[in-house]
């Protein structure tokens, strides 16, 4: 039996939500499909997914939606950093995870994620404990102001009916956890990370369910205008080589620093699925700098900074 | 001063081995050369190092050796494994470390590196306490029988003197370390690892210093042959996108498992020297499988498996 009377309801959402964004993003695909790869966990009693996959298409290089619904015993650690009485409780978790690596180097590298855990503590009568996470966030090789305006009004937007401080609390989260220590960088220009939503948080149930099913729809309602601009940007090699090495950077990142990615792993998840977010083509040289006041150092200096984009 | 005596000899004798190692690898490679970048941390009492690259050639398409001499407070827990009453300890380090990834996929990927811990115990009178690690691994994408057997043999000719159960000890010790667990895979063939060789276990300080010397020249013995015999082999598309999918486990295990990046990112180190160890070029494709019966699948099935070579 789920451990949430809700856990139906969630899950309906969230395959919605992953239907939806397999079809927007499609009508921005001339040539390649998404396939859907259907998962369990070993023992099937612990879950499993749905992982869809769009790879070697005109527009999108590599797109992953994965739906995944795992339970088991012994909650690990880095998923209750604010609960650490709930170490080791039988849990219940369902997330939407997406992530578009586009093949014009001009087009954003884009990542949502929508999430809901629930975990029985171990003392006798205790209910469940509940809560709602995610976000998205934009990471763009060359960036253009007035894509990362419209990223930030549309973050701001589905904010602003839960509350004028939504907005700046989940844009500074984001920017503190997509962020390198080894570079002193962040990942991208941010948007909106959350965690920990739920009544002790002032997020009753229906609130913080309606916000993060919004902040699912936001998400590909505001990245599909900045690809569909920037798809068929002329370009040549000197861009798919920055590219590349800026993938390097998401690539250390999602290893190193992500918790979802970490998570995922040390709770012996499906590792293909995990890995999807990981870009097609990566490059690293060793010590490459952009050459002064080119479209590449702009990148660093005017755009992976911290900027009050309202 | 440094915190032992023996720390100018072994300067020297690591900085010699930097020299040999780009010396002989420079012998296989008619097009790219080395180029030395010394640098500094921050505070330069800290230690620095020089850093040797060598990239864009015809045989190598990347390679770094370098050294490095460390000196600091707080020796973090990653290196204290076996000492955990030296962490945050007043510390220094000395090591080269080394990294091969040729162009050809029909050459071995191979990694060494050599190193030198000493701490200064927080207790008024107490006299450091020193280590020395090390090892070296080959990590085939079309591997040969003939040139494992080699590899291990001079694996087992370098240990032969130090003792019969070094070998079989070190060669395992090997086998567990290179390891990623997400893969439930090696992450090549082997070779040697060792860590904390010291009076403590049986290794004094002239028997320990001889060994790691010759681990390192052993090393590049080994190795130059089968870059000789491998680097001219024709090859197309098909095994050069094998050996960037197969690149990409290098980076998951570098990221994600090495003590030595792990231990150099945390303590601050210069990240380019960290992470010079990464592949030039590197794809992730979702769920990619070798065709049954393929010279790709015998990699996993034949070579990535646990074996006794001599």
């Amino acid at each position: 039996m789920a451990l949430h009377q809700w856990i139906p309801s969630i899950k309906e959402a969230f395959l919605s939500l992953q239907a939806y964004l397999c079809q927007e993003l499609a009508l921005e695909e001339d040539q390649a499909t998404f396939k859907a790869d259907k998962w369990s966990r070993p023992n099937p009693e612990e879950g499993g997914g749905i992982t869809n996959i769009c790879s070697g298409g005109l527009t999108i290089e590599k797109a992953g939606v994965n739906f995944s619904h795992i339970a088991g015993q012994g909650l690990p650690e880095t998923a209750t950093r604010r609960h650490p009485h709930l170490i080791g409780a039988r849990f219940e978790v369902l997330g939407i995870s997406s992530v578009v690596h586009p093949k014009n180097p001009y087009a954003p590298t884009t990542h949502a994620n929508v999430r809901f855990f629930c975990a029985q503590p171990a003392v006798k009568g205790a209910i469940p404990v509940w809560w709602f996470g995610g976000g998205f966030d934009l990471t763009p090789y060359y960036p253009f102001e007035e894509d990362c305006l419209a990223w930030h009004k549309a973050a701001y937007a589905v904010c602003k009916p839960f509350g004028e401080s939504i907005y700046p609390s989940f844009k500074a989260w984001c920017d503190d956890y997509f962020y390198l220590p080894h570079r002193q960088e962040p990942r991208g220009i941010g948007g909106l990370f959350f965690d920990d939503l739920n009544e002790a948080s002032h997020w009753p149930f229906d609130k913080a369910f309606d916000f993060v099913c919004q902040v699912g729809k936001t998400f590909i309602e505001a990245y599909r205008p900045i690809l569909a601009k920037r798809k068929c940007m002329p370009y040549g090699e000197r861009e798919a080589l920055f590219q590349e090495i800026r993938r390097g950077r998401y690539v250390e990142f999602n290893l190193l620093q992500d918790r979802g990615t970490l998570f995922g792993l040390q709770s012996k998840g499906r590792t293909e699925s995990i890995l999807m977010s990981l870009p097609p083509r990566v490059r690293w040289a060793y010590d490459w700098q952009p050459e002064a006041n080119s479209k590449e150092a702009e990148l660093t200096e005017k755009f992976l900074v911290k900027r009050d984009w309202i």
